[in-house]
């Protein structure tokens, strides 16, 4: 039997995926593709019969922005909301804002994949007051020393989980379709734990953005199908792929 | 001394607003205007340093998207949300979807007036299952018989009140600016309540889409200043004038 449905969506393309600069928490905003790829997303849910009745998101304006544009075009914009810091994307430390070929060609491809790859080795960590770290920000005002200042994948996974088994949970449990609207690697970290995929084999996982990726969840909130099920299996197929090729 | 500051925004102009039609609990989108005008909101907000800790909104699109676009552009995106048919428009019954300038010449001034501006006068009730009913709406399945099929300005404030004390003073007690995004005739509820305006005063207050009024309130939940500040006063006085000659 089966519990309720999570729907996962990583939010479309911002202005600085399309510039190839890493982002982490800096709160930059969709650009026009990201736009029509967050419609796109709430049209696959419409034709889907996939229903949002819960929204959760990230603190971050591609995930909010993403997460309205879509409940639009799905005509669910009114279903209620929770917005949370443990859903943001993972903090890129001194990373953020710097050129991702740049970033290769300077440090060498070893080190690049390390950084953007390994579980547990984080960049090094953002200079607090530099431009693009978060420690004046009022919307984390209230975290005061778990205000990461660099994360690896561990890092997230850990901050999440509680969100997931504190907030999503309950609301699976009493029957409801759920959407999280998040992060390429928050996202990561909560398909890490459905799936049970190991600390190595995470490195090999992308998720595109803006398909909806549906998981129907048994009573142990274990996948009834392994990996779920994206509502465009096409797009998501070309689009990870493409994926796979940033920062070449 | 001040309790927290309650900010109301009016969504912005809708497609059927700009069609001059009667729109009620039709769930129309903004028009270009309106997303122009939600956007302006909340650049008002950003300029006169109001910055929203916490959003109320309707179930309705108009309301919904008009917040989106004012903290967006405020950089307050990220404000936790709550959402709710108490803050909807008044229904309008059997008057929704038809315009407002054949009603008037079809059932002249006088009936048309007390249709729009009578406090405890409703418009004659939407028929179940015709096109502009919520009958069949999953948002109002909850409902039951509260689900109205036509409302005047005094049923309004009966299912309006109940939200503002056990939802929206909580906020308020604990300091918090609030944002309240809605609509004409739920906005004018609450003002009638803040206020203290009597049932006849009411017929002749306006309030202007898309520019945030803001009240301070003491510890009686009454204004420090009556009728409180419009943050662009002159553009409010212009509107105002505007609105009341709708319909004409």
């Amino acid at each position: 039997m089966s519990v309720g449905t999570l729907v996962l969506l990583r939010h479309g393309e911002s202005t600085w995926n399309a510039e190839n600069l890493f982002t982490g928490w800096v709160d930059v905003p969709l650009s026009e593709k990201g736009e029509r790829e967050a419609r796109r997303g709430g049209q696959l849910l419409r034709e889907a019969g996939v229903l949002p009745e819960i929204l959760h998101t990230s603190l971050m304006r591609r995930a909010i922005m993403t997460a309205n544009l879509a409940l639009d075009a799905a005509d669910r914009h009114w279903i209620p909301v929770r917005r949370d810091w443990r859903l943001n994307e993972r903090h890129y430390g001194a990373l953020q804002g710097k050129n991702k070929k740049q970033t290769l060609e300077e440090f060498g491809e070893e080190q690049f994949m390390l950084w953007r790859r390994s579980y547990d080795t984080p960049p090094p960590p953002i200079e607090p007051g530099s431009e693009y770290s978060q420690d004046t920000d009022p919307r984390y005002a209230g975290l005061g020393p778990d205000l990461p200042l660099t994360e690896c994948l561990l890092d997230v996974v850990k901050r999440m989980l509680p969100y997931w088994d504190e907030a999503i949970v309950p609301d699976l449990r009493t029957g409801k379709t759920v959407l999280v609207a998040a992060h390429g690697n928050s996202l990561r970290a909560l398909v890490k734990h459905l799936d049970g995929i190991s600390d190595e084999a995470i490195a090999g996982l992308n998720i595109p953005t803006g398909i909806p990726l549906r998981y129907d969840l048994d009573e142990d909130l274990k996948p009834l199908k392994p990996g779920g099920e994206y509502l465009d299996p096409e797009a998501a197929k070309d689009a990870i792929a493409a994926v796979a090729n940033q920062g070449r």
